[in-house]
């Protein structure tokens, strides 16, 4: 294989969904390791901890108590960075003039959600059965579709809420806008940011397109428009299961990979084989197979340095409000960013070099599956029990 | 003031710099932390520490020992992430193919240096005169120099080099092939992914201009050709100083801003108010003038919170090789990136929303510059001893 120089040698990986580069050097993680150490992720918690704002029938800092819910529990985050009713603002400085060039902003509205993943206070999604996680996969459907536009051409899918009453806060899903964008995501582990280990997500709605997703939409629709109406991640999925060498698990409409182009040491991402705009698209047994992804993927992190694995995961699909062309381009796809390298306690930093010029990785994409190919099977925990 | 609306409600800002975007919530500081804290940087160390791979006299990992250097000095890294020489590589893969769209790598060759700032183990740059961080940004301005361009406009600029040969090792400024960029950028601190607190930097140059720089240097060209000719730093100075918001510190050429579009808590820009395309083009005085900028910077950010500050900091400037219309459009400046938000041990994590969705920041870019406006003096240490 002449593609396995590539594990020798320094050089740079495009990425084609952001459009943006990663320096690749091999042979650094030869370097002795000096600084500073995580501690490894807290494990030894109780079911019910009586201080947590996130368990069954707890009071919050907004003053509301928590129901006795069983599984998951959706409400309005009490410190929401974006928020439904503020002041409105247009900008001083006309357009063209230089204030107007040089010091641009303008206003957000939206809505954020937490959503914790489960009752238990001390378990985490690698500690679930796909079927649970299923009910989670259930209510950010739901969520998703509470707040896609009337217009856009999903609305015409949506399906009966499987909210139960008592697992989500009467504000949810009747938004004041027409929000452009959700985001999803979860932050995991104390690394992370996270500050409450009560297995949770967040979910932020806002009137703007956001950063990532734009540039990835800009991506998908310029692939869509030169490839004559090709997917670019129904391409690529065809192409790693091809190629076969960054595959950590699949299944039938699922596939894990440690992405061509990853940045973070064991970064993944979920995709589906063949084009899926947004979770409303996912059939019930497709809704499972996600959900099986999800537990080998975060079983898997947990199995590689016997830890509660630290990352940030967030789901990128299509945007609540746009064109048609938009949300056809659209894909739904899983990124995983997993911060550890070598251990439960050395994390790579992602600082000087790669703030001030371009994202820089150790080991390579392919290297990282052989170590998740190899971390299959019962979660740590359970075999050591 | 109309713009002061911007304390209260969120927004985003654009920055022209990246052509990019960042989220403002100013009303979410008031969110309680429980979430990991960073233990405060060490300041209790010995002024040499015989186990340190950068102090004066010591060995390294390759061997090699340090001379009885008596302020910088430069050697080649023991661990470069970039080499000058390695194996050839061109993708197996046809550019029109699918994997030659997908799967695109290209080989990057290149030069990683170190450069201690002082021979004392247990100073930083903030306890340092600027007299004496003039002499690093002598040592910057000479390496840069040493690997420019002969084609370069600025190759006619070049002075005699300031280094004596006490001050670096012989591999240092000779390059074996023409590099396209040179990033000079430091590590502060443990929570940067600082391995060694010994006072030092890194240089790295490659073949290729890495992902940011070029980012950068696409929206000046483009402000220029737009703009008939104008430079957008020297326009971005010249209205922070009529709009005195945002002016941390200022001397006769460099301006220290927290900019209009900081995603960090407390980051600053150095600028200078006319069009300076690199280090080459300052003079002697101009020299002192940043090398005092730096010192005011430092010196802030650890009165700030009464601690040894974490940062990351680089610079950008003209790249060592590129046309004419490049290197004239290229603009001097120092980013600095610190993690810290609310104290000496509570960082702001950038994680799920900033990784997944855009940068978000809590307090206002104006309300960092309240703070660091009355941080000037003395460094907290010395009032203290
Ligand atoms: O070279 P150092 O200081 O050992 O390493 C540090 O800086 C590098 C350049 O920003 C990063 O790639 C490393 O992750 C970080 O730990
Ligand atoms: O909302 P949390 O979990 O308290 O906060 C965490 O996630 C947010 C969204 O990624 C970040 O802005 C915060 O910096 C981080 O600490």
């Amino acid at each position: 294989m002449p593609d396995r120089i590539l594990d020798d040698i320094s050089h740079r990986r495009y990425n084609p969904l952001r459009g943006s580069w990663i320096l690749v050097s091999p042979h650094r993680t030869k370097r002795p390791w000096q600084g500073q150490e995580e501690s490894p992720g807290v494990i030894d918690l109780p079911a019910y901890d009586p201080s947590c704002y996130l368990c069954p029938g707890n009071k919050r800092a907004s003053g509301d108590t928590n129901p006795s819910y069983e599984d998951t529990f959706v409400f309005v985050n009490d410190f929401s960075a974006v928020k439904e009713s503020q002041a409105d603002y247009t900008s001083p400085d006309p357009p063209g003039s230089l204030p107007g060039l040089l010091l641009r902003a303008e206003p957000v509205k939206g809505k954020c959600y937490v959503l914790t993943f489960s009752a238990a206070h001390n378990i985490t999604l690698a500690d679930m059965s796909p079927t649970e996680i299923h009910h989670i996969v259930k209510t950010w459907t739901d969520i998703y579709t509470a707040h896609i536009s009337p217009k856009s051409p999903l609305a015409a899918l949506a399906r009966p809420t499987h909210l139960p009453p008592t697992n989500h806060h009467a504000d949810v899903g009747t938004p004041k806008d027409q929000y452009r964008w959700m985001q999803i995501f979860e932050n995991k582990g104390a690394a992370m940011g996270c500050s409450n280990p009560h297995p949770h997500g967040q979910i932020w709605t806002t009137t703007s397109l956001p950063e990532e997703p734009a540039l990835e939409l800009q991506q998908l629709r310029k692939y869509h428009r030169e490839q004559g109406g090709g997917h670019m991640l129904v391409d690529y999925a065809r192409l790693e299961r091809e190629k076969n060498e960054r595959v950590v698990f699949q299944n039938e409409t699922f596939l894990v990979v440690c992405p061509w182009w990853a940045v973070w040491p064991f970064e993944t991402m979920i995709l589906p084989a063949k084009h899926v705009r947004s979770l409303i698209d996912l059939t019930e047994t497709e809704q499972m197979h996600l959900a099986e992804a999800i537990a080998e993927v975060t079983r898997r992190y947990d199995n590689l340095f016997e830890t509660s694995f630290p990352y940030s995961m967030g789901i990128h699909q299509a945007p609540l409000d746009g064109t048609e062309e938009e949300i056809e381009c659209s894909s739904l796809h899983i990124h995983f960013y997993p911060p550890l390298l070598r251990s439960a306690t050395v994390r790579k930093f992602l600082v000087g070099y790669e703030m001030m010029a371009e994202p820089q990785r150790d080991i390579t994409p392919e290297q990282a599956t052989l170590r998740l190919q190899k971390c299959g099977g019962e979660l740590y925990r359970k075999r050591l029990q």
